[in-house]
């Protein structure tokens, strides 16, 4: 039977891969390492990242348990009860406004009578090339039929629904996959489920490494780099007022700093912006919509 | 008897004059003014200013109503019912980063069976000038006085508890006042409840004039200068994850334009910052917090 330990251990294990690999491509920095332990129970490892390619990185490994706080409970419909924690948290800003921001999280949570897995990759694009959406759709796509043909089209939508900016009415990027709950209720393996959520945490190295390598010595204006602000503006929006991770993670207490390590490095706010007919932004914005089929 | 209409001319009046001093003060730009409409009753005009002095800052105004959003009624604990909603509010963020950010906000709320007065304004000291607090809070003080000696220690207190940065465990400035539900079930009047807040509203010139003037020609240095994009990010986290208003305006489809003004022309993340030893970011990181005596 597969343990809390053992899951816990290939987490940190992929925690150690990515940040090898990050390393490697981006060929100019070194991840500091920060250490922690939470009050509760149990803690983590956060690790920051600012390369040549990467301006801000975060690639964090927590394992945390204890009772769970008061909302929790509330939100689960639970009445008391001890929880285990853990996973993989990734969000890398770049330098350069053509390689894009990318969002990875894989996770693993237990109570006495349950537990499930959850997790999810998106890319956020400050522009948007669509061969490269369609084919970050299509690897993921790939992945996930590997394990079962409703897994794609389901997570796909889910994470159109919660990649929302709301306030703003658009997305915040080209999606990817979101799953959460994921259990043996309808007879999958907790075996089964484990073996999806490696091969999504596997498949951030072969689907971000490219776009890194394809997009970090292109050329770009001050112009470019002013709406690269203003997209990170829109991704501190998402992750401040939408994102239920940072909020579960601020309102039970947790590392505020690794919590946060998903802020941009900086970001622009203009009242009323608006892009220009036929521009690049604005060939963006109209994509930043829920329901494009991009695989 | 004084009458919803009444009060929202005089909210619309004192956006005229603090538009109109602040265009003085400054020197260096005009007000752009947008008028919008909300869907289910009523609307506003937003009016944004880019200066000399202020680099980004919002006066708006606005009066809405309608059936009340189901989240809100839940939070008043009202079935149903018809609500009127007018106030206005102010945050300027300005070039110097030794001109304090300031916000105020003025309101009052009505439906069928109740009304009530709300509002507050609070000063962010980029750096805290401890004279420059004390002065503010003794304005403060001296216009909560002329209403009821108990007004300002139990408002100044609020703002401490309001204006505070849970997850940072740190106050957004040195605060200012805060009230909310003033209504006449203690014996105080409709009529005198507004006094009170037409005063408040009143002093925003009076306080916030000298501190531009006295501080906007300061020499400064890029240090300064990225503390204060720290200070800024401070001031997004606390209006996107904790300012109820804001939190009120995005659930309930208000004018993202127009709520978000509040946030900085830009702002910088930093993973794990630390202040200098004896420096004056250190100064000011340790007054941040509740309880200070400022008045």
């Amino acid at each position: 039977m597969l343990t809390k330990e053992q899951i816990t251990d290939w987490f940190k294990s992929l925690q150690d891969d990515i940040c090898q690999q990050l390393t490697a491509a981006d060929g100019g920095g070194s991840f500091r390492e920060d250490l922690w332990q939470r009050e509760g129970g149990g803690g983590g490892r956060s690790r920051i990242f600012h390369g040549q390619v990467i301006e801000k990185g975060g690639v964090n490994f927590s394992a945390v348990h204890g009772e769970l706080p008061d909302k929790i409970k509330e939100s689960l419909k639970v009445e008391a009860g001890l929880f285990y924690a853990t996973g993989v948290s990734i969000v890398l800003h770049t330098h350069n406004p053509f390689v894009p921001i990318i969002h990875m999280n894989v996770r693993y949570f237990e109570m006495p009578d349950k537990w499930w897995f959850g997790g999810g990759i998106d890319l956020t694009p400050h522009y948007i090339n669509k061969e490269e959406a369609s084919a970050f759709h299509q690897k993921l796509k790939a992945s996930c039929d590997k394990h079962h043909p409703s897994h794609y089209p389901i997570f796909k939508n889910w994470a159109d629904d919660y990649f929302y900016i709301k306030h703003r009415q658009e997305t915040r990027g080209v999606g990817g996959i979101f799953f959460d709950h994921l259990n043996d209720k309808d007879g999958t393996t907790k075996e089964q489920r484990f073996e999806f959520v490696k091969e999504i945490g596997n498949t951030f190295c072969p689907i971000y490494l490219p776009l890194m390598a394809d997009n970090k010595n292109k050329a770009f204006t001050a112009e470019n780099k002013k709406w690269q602000l203003l997209r990170r503006s829109r991704y501190v929006e998402f992750n401040l007022v939408w994102d239920r991770g940072t909020r579960f993670g601020l309102d039970t207490n947790g590392r505020t700093e690794s919590i946060l390590m998903s802020m941009p490095p900086d970001a622009k706010w203009v009242y009323d912006f608006q892009v220009k007919k036929g521009s690049e932004e604005e060939k963006t914005q109209e994509l930043l919509k829920k329901g494009v089929e991009w695989a």
